[in-house]
């Protein structure tokens, strides 16, 4: 069995490229790269890699993170500007004995002399988009904060062998140096081959708060399906911080097993994911909460071609 | 009841300090900060704070972060220079809706903007350390990667509320923007007043392998005790960890529940500890792994008159 599961629609072209090549017996680490990558490098997805939306300083700030479910080794940065590829960066950390984690200058340092591609991140339509937030937030007191869509993928190869990749802009708006889930181990992403994996979006300070992503794999570790894991995971967690803090932000999870098995759950109308194995072609889902559960549908043809439209729609700025 | 234990002789004196305060019913998030501040402003702990030793460009870069058991917010900075006290930074930011975990120059952009203390943390007793440790790797080709001792600590005041806390100048000679697990939800620390606390001390690298604090807290809330808790956790980490990678780093944990029944485990020789509880006048402790069980002798005075002699005896660099 081979298999794929990520965040969103955006992930789709990457997904169906990687799962080609894990047809044909790609390791798991090198699909999820490639995968992440494509999403990357894509200038209309605005929360991740090029093109993806700036901080409050008009600075485009990433993060990544790569974990091997096999070693257990993991690679992350923080607030990185100006690379092209931040999960190739954070791939290649995972091979070093420490310092495995590094964030802002020092991320750039490393990812200079470890010649990785610089490219200048801030595009013309994501300084549009900031102008345009800028503008509202001032004119009608809106929360600037809204908008955090990484892409988390994992990835099951012939082996058996997983991987786990996120890859973000981070909030649109955030505070220079501003971390949210998608470079934290548990919270984020997390992956063992012997079990399975899981990989979050959504608001990552809450995220953060239930360390959700292990309590997926925890969870999949006792039996559990990973649609139920995931099920579990965010119902619980939501009423946790509904209990505690009145409200709850933005949750939602993928998951995979190491049998190719895969479950969703959110706690928003209309997340998108993706996904692709051996026995099911690339496919978007589209996902709703029913009675606690969440249930997913394939993304219908009006609904892609909406999509497609949305993200290059022009901007307008009154 | 009320509470308090943390990593390290070294907290000693500020969980003497904060219990004081707890006796006379004072808040469990003030206490931990009180406390942890006590650690960073003493120069002779050369992991934390002031004094605290530089990473390989000879900067002290500093990590915190801060919990609070009853609403589970969090606030955390990382790679902060020149602040004296990273824990109310990351206490503070713990208030902010959003934003929460703050790195690099954000985190001082934030720390400045909300007046918090400057301090140039860099030592002239840690650039002796530091002069020494680089002739040494460069004559003996040691790692230069020795020293992480963060301090961690979970309190529980009167009214049932717990927290936690960490602060630490992170692995010596890291490299620059090198995060550990202790600013990080899961792996450094977590804590849940309905059930308890844990936080950990060791190589951050592979602590966050585990999202060990999180697992210990889990554990308990299963009804485990924390000594059991921590055992189990600690052993089970420890064993993936060689099974998959050939060795474990270091990894030593403490946690305390909301009862004030505390347990620690370690997979190293000698590990040290803080505890005071309503019923416990404040001990340190000295640990040891006897058949995977962490056993702890209260720490004898002999004991302690060899640190306070070690902590400020002269530095010779031949």
């Amino acid at each position: 069995m081979w298999a794929m599961i990520a965040t969103w629609r955006m992930a789709i072209e990457g997904v169906t490229k990687a799962c080609n090549e894990l047809e044909k017996g790609m390791d798991a680490g090198d699909a999820v790269e490639l995968a992440v990558r494509e999403v990357e490098d894509y200038p209309f997805y605005k929360s991740v890699g090029y093109g993806g939306l700036p901080n409050e300083n008009c600075e485009v700030e990433l993060d990544a993170a790569y974990m091997d479910g096999d070693t257990l080794s993991i690679g992350a940065v923080a607030g990185i500007k100006d690379f092209a590829n931040p999960v190739s960066i954070a791939r290649k950390l995972s091979d070093d004995k420490v310092n495995n984690f590094l964030v802002g200058l020092g991320a750039e340092e490393y990812a200079h002399k470890n010649g990785f591609e610089r490219k200048n991140m801030l595009t013309d339509r994501a300084k549009l988009h900031y102008a345009k937030r800028k503008k509202e937030t001032l004119d009608k007191g809106l929360s600037p904060y809204a908008g955090h869509d990484t892409v988390g993928m994992i990835s099951l190869d012939e082996k058996g062998k997983m991987c786990a990749a996120t890859s973000t802009s981070g909030l649109f708006m955030k505070k220079r140096g501003r971390i949210g889930d998608s470079a934290l181990s548990g919270s984020g992403f997390y992956v063992d081959s012997e079990v399975g994996g899981a990989t979050a979006t959504g608001l990552g300070e809450d995220l953060m708060k239930g360390c959700i992503s292990y309590e997926i794999v925890r969870l999949m570790k006792e039996g559990k399906h990973p649609q139920e894991a995931c099920d579990i995971a965010v119902s619980q967690l939501d009423a946790e911080l509904k209990r505690r803090r009145g409200k709850a932000g933005d949750l939602s999870l993928v998951a995979l097993n190491n049998k190719g098995e895969w479950g969703v759950a959110t706690n928003i109308e209309g997340f998108s994911f993706s996904v692709a194995t051996k026995d099911e072609a690339p496919t978007v889902y589209v996902s709703k909460v029913v009675n606690g559960k969440t249930i997913h549908e394939v993304a219908s043809q009006e609904w892609l071609d909406a999509y497609a439209k949305r993200i290059k729609a022009p901007i307008d700025i009154d």
